[in-house]
């Protein structure tokens, strides 16, 4: 990364103003699902639906597009694969400003099974990918374009790529139609300094490109929020964000705190709350564990993938903080 | 506040590097205690102390000064009051590179109850004051320093007071002896571009004087830690902390997330998790509750007090976040 000083940042807006290119994305279902094989009732998702669309929020993600070949359907809920009948069970039309997003991953999905959008309630569809399969992702989004789909391409695990490959790939993803790129921090691993470096180098590329960049990030350093308004503030657009922090590992950038940071009128936090005190309480006391924690505190500090973290859920050992630490410590 | 950008603030330092003006203050006991009335057994507060001493934290402060005769014994613990001997009771000599620290607050102490300091094993004495008691304040400060003491001075809920009052109170303890004046965010309200702005306000004062600065953070809106490490950055020098967060409401910035930011080898993590996996785990069994939740999220957004919420804490009310949080709109 290069190595840059905060003055060199220029900001866009203020703390009074707001900005019409800011989307807010709530992948409460998408990250959420990660932490319970996607097993949320129907009852759930129609709630998660209704108080995005009552809070103004602009998208929300429903889940993955996955190959059932890949995948068992008893082991996994619907919305590890997003069905359209599925998501229609749930929005009918969608006769509402609220757009719909489906999540791949490179390599785990059947692209066949992938409607043209003027047969699916889904307005966009994001590729995440890592760095070394971005020449099979621009090929993805070739194919959804050609569909006519809105598209974003999320490269995960950046913290351990070098800054060479990621400019190269950054620079091939320009080159394609995608309409928005992310910057993503799988691990929770970034300090806000190193935020705002990546952030320009995501711009630098977005303003050669015509892009729009987004960033999506997990919360286990306490900096989901922090480092997505910076980024905000920078100049990203699209902001993921998880009602309660509810995803994987410690979770996401709070919906409720991004909605309270954002001054467009059209965001309103009420009905974040109503599902805060009816369905993800419930969801806790049924025993689902998320959220800042040691463990992932450990892995997020040392930019290690959370699942060595998520392994101990439920055990003893998930309580033992200093012989994970030292076991972290002990290197890969 | 006057409004600056990013690009004209100076960074001290760098990732890589450490700061020898950094001193880690934790006041886990301190803030902590106003959530149980500092009702801390001996052995819970020495476990924290050789904890800390173990972790090479500079500072540990115990607690408060209070006048008996302004509050009762029987309605609160000995942190409230900090008497020698409940301290050396602790810590004996103290024979360790640890100082320690207890904080007064303007109005409520017994200045005949303060020892010389070549009679006391305190090192630092911490004046807390609203900005209207800064008068009173200056007068303590005074007698601290004839004491003996190391200083500081923490004006609390600066985000009700004008800009013209916090620089004239800023000027006023410039011309004092105090040694630190610390930036404190006691409601929890402040997004990282007003912390920057802050910072700046207050490191005028602090070239113009020769003093050092220390910023004190609460964690309702998440952003305690990435709010300590951007004044950090630009030149403050004493960091509060307190262990898992546990202070007043929502709590501070955590103690183990700083000591992982920190680049110093004196900072060493493994006995924070130790403590954290028992004497704080077995405080949260016991049913003592703090830390980020939505009332919090609430009062910290709106720049209230959060004694409102932690009214609820316990009751059924406390999970009708919506309902509260129109109640938080309804004003004062």
């Amino acid at each position: 990364m290069e190595n840059i000083t905060v003055e060199q940042i220029e900001k866009v807006g203020s703390l009074l103003t707001y900005r019409e290119d800011i989307k807010v994305l709530d992948c409460t279902i998408r990250d959420g699902g990660l932490m319970n094989n996607f097993h949320f009732d129907d009852e759930f998702v129609k709630a998660i639906y209704h108080a995005l669309v009552e809070a103004g929020v602009d998208y929300m993600e429903f889940g993955y597009k996955s190959s059932k070949k890949l995948f068992s359907q008893g082991e996994y809920g619907k919305w590890k694969f997003c069905e359209e009948e599925d998501i229609r069970a749930i929005v009918g039309d969608n006769n509402t400003k609220l757009k719909i997003s489906v999540m791949l991953d490179v390599g785990r999905v059947d692209m066949d099974s992938i409607l043209d959008k003027k047969d699916s309630v889904i307005d966009m569809i994001r590729v995440a990918c890592y760095i070394h399969q971005i020449p099979t992702a621009v090929d993805i989004i070739r194919q959804l374009k050609d569909k006519g789909y809105e598209t974003s391409l999320n490269i995960m695990a950046i913290s351990h790529a070098s800054e060479r490959e990621l400019r190269e790939a950054l620079e091939m993803l320009g080159k394609t139609r995608v309409d928005v790129i992310y910057l993503v921090d799988s691990f929770g691993a970034y300090y806000t300094e190193e935020i705002r470096a990546l952030t320009r180098t995501y711009l630098d590329i977005a303003k050669k490109y015509n892009k729009i960049l987004g960033v999506h990030c997990h919360n286990n350093q306490q900096l989901a929020f922090a480092n997505t308004i910076e980024s905000l503030t920078l100049g990203v657009s699209y902001l993921d964000c998880t009602i309660s922090s509810l995803g994987r590992g410690a979770g996401n950038c709070p919906t409720e705190l991004l909605l309270g940071f954002l001054k467009n009128p059209k965001y309103k936090l009420r009905s974040i709350y109503t599902i805060m005190q009816q369905e993800i309480k419930s969801l806790k006391e049924k025993g689902l564990e998320w959220g800042y924690a040691p463990p992932y505190q450990i892995t997020g500090m040392l930019n290690r993938h959370p699942k060595d973290a998520m392994e101990k859920i439920g055990k003893d050992e998930w309580y033992r903080f200093s012989d994970f630490y030292d076991d972290m410590l002990d290197g890969d």
